[in-house]
């Protein structure tokens, strides 16, 4: 998507054709600033210090890690040294050990002066697949965009409401639930996007707000008590998040408060969608409430916030007061009744078992 | 209620029997200071630069001042110049009107050298009365948590719900909602609160925690997107917040947020109650959702927070990007269906328009 007008990616091989540039979003909203990676070190700590976030990013990060890596030490050694140190840097997320497993699975047969050639190429096809994987996902929702802006008067903007960042930033390029966004913007159809700030990591306010902005979508940030009220007064006409893990009965898990918007879509009729590549959907899990652990995270999250001074200096303040118990559950899940559809790469599917199945036979049948 | 162990309201007359003392709210949480008022224009700051809030500790205040200004100047003149100085501190403030104009009435038919001793008398009468409506609160809502305690094993706690500030903090002594939570632990009912910081001017966070943990009640705050998740896995047995209007058939129109958390109890079957002194039930109204206003803040309160540096200075901080157009609705109106039950200071009424009806008979007949 583009940045000050130009188009980018989240992460890209560099005119010498090795190295490799990333944006660090470590310090969004405040400013923009590319990095080079020129070693796999360098890789394992923009994944580690959160340079990159996102689980495609992460994958397409230590990609090239393992590019880099084999550009040093194509040796099994150096194979094997690699595949740890990048593993080790996010060590739950489940994203970054597939594709390093892919790496691994392409690399280790070859003889070693065949690596790192094989390599780059890998990465770059990880990075192109997920590409598409947004794409196609952003087409069958700029489908669902266009059949809403039917029902609206001519020039009325569409509303929609999104939480986190299931966003470009996430991704490689278009995001999940952004892609169908950005496609609508950019074919002319008159989008507006409320923006929930997604405490305590205020994903929305940072990030989100940020990419919209950038790619000139109109958007108002709103804290995220506000969407109910919106919605009660017809100022929202589709909800449409991201999952970090869905399950085979189409169950949501996705950053804490998506429950409560899906509540609050039922309770006024608008619908309530969820995109997401295919590669999230856990065929093996039936009940996504009873089975998905809820990460519990440190409650700092909750008592401090990042954010910039009037003197420009950028840091973290304490909300709360001194000693205050804190509690900081990372992620709700969205019960699949709630959830009017599930736009995959593959087209969109009712959040159902059977629905889900017939859109992927072969996975759904390997863990049946 | 108590702090550092010291039983304490939140406005008092001095010993010299005419300085009024105030807690300065404006420092929350990272501060406790006391301020002394001298004269109605001391009174009319605290009110308007919010060292006080909360509809009844305003209207308290105010009626100090009153007492403060006839001291200086108890001529027509000085109690009509009282009357408007007090009132220009918060135009919106309806509870601010209804105590001046209750002066007023008191003041205006006596001679002026009668003046000051009365509107001393009228100010402790108003403020005793405050707390003894909320005391009322409390003892309905006790009754209603122990009704819940019966249900838990031995030693298990009540985990109770509040979303914003309806605390001690906001009335004069004991708060609305929090009444029946200090009620309960003062008499070793083991409750437990769950506080949603109640973004974007987090009175949760610098407020209810505060106050919570001074008279040493257990709680943890939350970001307001986790309680339908914590309600979802059964960590929530009661929902109990404040309101700032409700509708004569009971909608209830309080902080933005509220409405989420009412749609999560309902989808979890937990009760949800409000608490409120009939004072702020508006029987001309029969529709909250379609009849009460929603005032639109100023964005700077979603896009900015105060906060304490790691140098201990307190300051605001941005956390939306340059530029990034933000909406801020104030409050959302919760609908009588999602209502268990009112808590009023002459007992629990359902939220319909007969049930009111029946428990406060003079006044919904005059409006009827």
């Amino acid at each position: 998507m583009k940045v000050n007008g130009t188009p980018m990616r989240t992460i890209w091989l560099n005119d010498d054709g090795w190295s490799v540039d990333i944006i660090d979003q470590t310090i969004f909203p405040f400013s923009f600033e590319t990095l080079t990676l020129r070693n796999v070190s360098d890789c394992a700590r923009a994944i580690a210090q959160m340079y990159v976030r996102g689980a495609p990013l992460i994958g397409a990060t230590a990609g090239y890690g393992m590019a880099l890596a084999m550009r040093e030490d194509a040796t099994d050694a150096g194979l094997s040294h690699a595949y740890d140190t990048l593993l080790s840097t996010r060590p739950t997320a489940i994203n970054l050990k597939w594709a390093l497993d892919r790496f691994n699975t392409v690399l280790a047969p070859l003889a070693p002066d065949g690596r790192m050639r094989r390599a780059y190429r890998e990465a770059t096809l990880l990075c192109d697949e997920d590409v598409a994987v947004n794409s196609a996902i952003g087409n069958h929702g700029l489908a669902l965009i266009e059949s809403i802006a039917k029902t609206k008067a001519p020039g009325e903007a569409i509303n929609i409401l999104t939480h986190c960042n299931a966003g470009w930033l996430a991704t490689v390029d278009w995001g999940t639930a952004t892609a169908p966004i950005y496609k609508a913007h950019d074919k002319g159809v008159n989008v507006h996007v409320w923006v929930d700030e997604t405490r305590p990591r205020n994903q929305g306010n940072s990030l989100t707000a940020w990419e919209l902005g950038q790619h000139g979508v109109p958007h108002h940030v709103i804290v995220d008590n506000a969407g109910g009220h919106l919605m009660q007064h017809g100022r929202v006409d589709l909800v449409l998040t991201g999952t970090d893990r869905t399950s085979a009965n189409g169950d949501v898990c996705n950053k804490i408060g998506t429950y409560l918007k899906a509540l609050a879509a039922r309770d006024n009729d608008i619908p309530f969608y969820v995109a997401l590549p295919s590669s999230t959907i856990d065929f093996s899990l039936h009940d996504g409430i009873a089975n998905i652990p809820i990460e519990e995270r440190c409650g700092t999250e909750v008592s401090h916030v990042l954010g910039r001074t009037e003197d420009g200096i950028v840091q973290r303040m304490q909300l709360t007061p001194d000693g205050s118990p804190l509690a900081n559950p990372a992620f709700d899940v969205t019960p699949a009744r709630l959830v009017t559809g599930l736009i995959t790469e593959r087209g969109i599917a009712k959040a159902s078992t059977n629905a889900l199945a017939a859109l992927f036979p072969m996975r759904a049948g390997n863990t049946a």
